[in-house]
């Protein structure tokens, strides 16, 4: 039997539910992975396992990787061969049932929860054209033991993600409480300026993205960039020769548009271009 | 049909499940109130419904109070005699099920989970001769726009509840980002100092305690007191005449032992026993 979209699955069951108890529900004391599914692949992979191993490492939830593996290839398994071709898949594990307080239980046995869903329709002009971004009031906080993992304490972003219902507006530019800019509300960022490639350093505060380290670390070598690391902030955007956003779903956008006090524009540069077709090369193969 | 404890409700059904879309499984978008039951009632139960009240419009979440309170009702008139005498409730309320992202649903029906748990056995000694408490190392973050809300992001508490298994330690002490104490994991904090009252400022980070309030409102006016609220740091503790904690369990418990590099020793002070005879007294009735 093929299941159509979405299909979630709790510890390998289909359509199961969660306890009132899992410490995610309760505390939100978990990690997620957000994915592309392509051709019945997940781009990647490698680097969205090594982040949730990493993640689970920090919050010592003991993650069972090979049967997360297994859960995951079954699942895919059962799509009809279209709904393979591009979807989202979201991994969920957090620390499992407990009892009432924060302690942490002596047994642990973490819940895994793999959604796959239909693929986002972003405007195709999205990627060639580029996008319009604001800025959010809302503010990451700064806590370097949390920084970089994308962990289910997620408030920050519904409150940055819920300050604008306009829908020319693609992303939302967030800044932490010290003021440094640090990533969208489901996007890193990054900033040329003279020829050079500037992205937030997260080690305070945001989230470490799969695709922002894709770029750094295979795609920029590639194109014979370095992508400096360091912190950034509402100067560094505003006297950006242009600026772009990624992430695992759609890769990387242009910003065109940044709504400040009045709109400015950026123009799409060259080294966004290249980065974006070397991506869609890399993803391909 | 009594139930025995645990007994938990979700939308008032006994034993049901939540959906892994969730938006409290997902992101930990919600709230929850820890409250004590007692002699069938639920003690300063005006103050926890405000809190929830308030903390839900603050993230936007449309809880029907009324509901929860029927529900809350209900779900108490089942358990036997000796299980309302004493036991702990709790109340999560979440955004409900929604799509994968951020965005809030357009339409939106919270999730409301009532859970009656057996009361926690404190040792007696906590209360009359104070307890020994530790520094944490992870520190709170500084958020204004969610302090004092008692939601559902609480990786940072559970982080600092992990740091010790000592079972002679009985909290930790948290500051936040920029030093500032804050809070116990689970407590509110009060230091005394010359015959004042101080406790730290919450408009920036930590959970404003339903107990706290109630002290300073109510219980401290009463005792002829007035409690300053500002911000405080590690000196302001370490320079206290005595120090004491409070939640809406276990009402107020002196600090007898704090351990910094050698155990520093604390005073239980008369000011901290009277404020305790006066709860006693207040809740009672």
């Amino acid at each position: 039997m093929q299941h159509t979209l979405p299909v979630i699955a709790v510890n390998g069951v289909i359509d199961a539910q969660v306890s009132p108890l899992d410490r995610g529900f309760a505390y939100g004391d978990g990690v997620f992975e957000t994915c592309k599914l392509q051709n019945a692949k997940i781009p990647l992979w490698d680097l969205h396992k090594d982040r949730l191993i990493k993640s689970c490492e920090k919050l010592f939830i003991p993650i069972a990787i090979d049967v997360l593996e297994t859960q995951l290839a079954e699942l895919i398994s059962g799509l009809s061969i279209a709904d393979t071709q591009n979807a989202v898949v979201k991994i969920t594990v957090t620390r499992g049932q407990g009892g009432r307080g924060y302690s942490v239980p002596t047994l642990v046995t973490p819940t895994i929860v793999i959604g796959i869903f239909p693929a986002v329709n972003y405007p195709p002009h999205y990627f060639s054209d580029g996008i319009t971004v604001r800025y959010c009031k809302q503010r990451l906080s700064v806590n370097p033991g949390l920084a970089g993992l994308k962990h289910l304490n997620r408030l920050e972003q519904i409150l940055a993600r819920a300050e604008w219902n306009d829908g020319s507006i693609a992303e939302g530019i967030m800044f932490d409480t010290r003021e440094r800019l640090i990533e969208g509300v489901f996007s890193n960022i990054f900033l040329i300026k003279n020829g050079e490639i500037f992205t937030p350093d997260l080690s305070e505060a945001g989230v470490s993205g799969v695709m922002r380290r894709f770029i750094i670390e295979t795609i920029a070598p590639k194109a014979g960039l370095n992508i400096q690391v360091k912190s950034l902030y509402v100067d560094d955007l505003l006297n950006a020769d242009a600026i772009f956003l990624c992430n695992s779903l759609y890769g990387v956008w242009p910003v065109a548009n940044l709504i400040d006090e009045k709109v400015l524009s950026f123009p799409i540069h060259k080294i966004t271009c290249s980065l974006q077709d070397l991506i869609t090369e890399a993803l391909a193969s």
